[in-house]
């Protein structure tokens, strides 16, 4: 495919129960990867945008983490009812959804 | 972490033997993720810059694929020993690698 307008990243990270860190995995990225891929689906994306799983990007207590590039913009705490917002208004609108913007001490 | 300068991603897909779009991991990506591994410590770039394993980020055929992000630079057929290469010249210096970038029809 030819370089996609927005990337996004969707931590999906695993660690073992218990690991100090967590993971966005125990927050259930898995789910909001899926939810991204059904919207791409949805709303016809491929071939203009993309997403792809990633490992760690960063934050870990406050996944999942979903990122977006060029732009650097990282949501936080997304949960798979957030994925129609990020699309419609940032991906296809080119707005960000400012209320699950990772604040400044932590991207 | 801080928001990264530079992020890179290394495509670690792997697809069944004989799937027909073939995968970075059939060229060996989890060789080129330890090498930026290895490289980040080398050089103390963690905290400046990030590196994450992605799933597929595009080409299949010209794997390993690495992207690096903000950019959007995408480098194809990345081998171990090209790794010293990107980060002195791309992450560290701020001159791409012509030689491994892709060409428009693939990026």
């Amino acid at each position: 495919m030819p370089r996609p307008d927005k990337h996004v990243f969707v931590c999906t990270q695993s660690r073992p129960a218990g690991h100090p860190r967590g993971s966005c995995s125990q927050f259930n990225s898995n789910d909001v990867m899926e939810a991204f891929m059904a919207a791409f689906q949805e709303h016809d994306l491929w071939g203009v945008h993309k997403v792809s799983a990633s490992s760690c990007i960063g934050p870990c207590f406050t996944g999942p983490s979903v990122l977006v590039y060029p732009e650097g913009v990282m949501y936080i705490k997304v949960k798979p009812e957030d994925v129609t917002e990020i699309v419609e208004s940032h991906l296809k609108g080119g707005q960000v959804v400012e209320r699950l913007m990772a604040p400044a001490d932590i991207w």
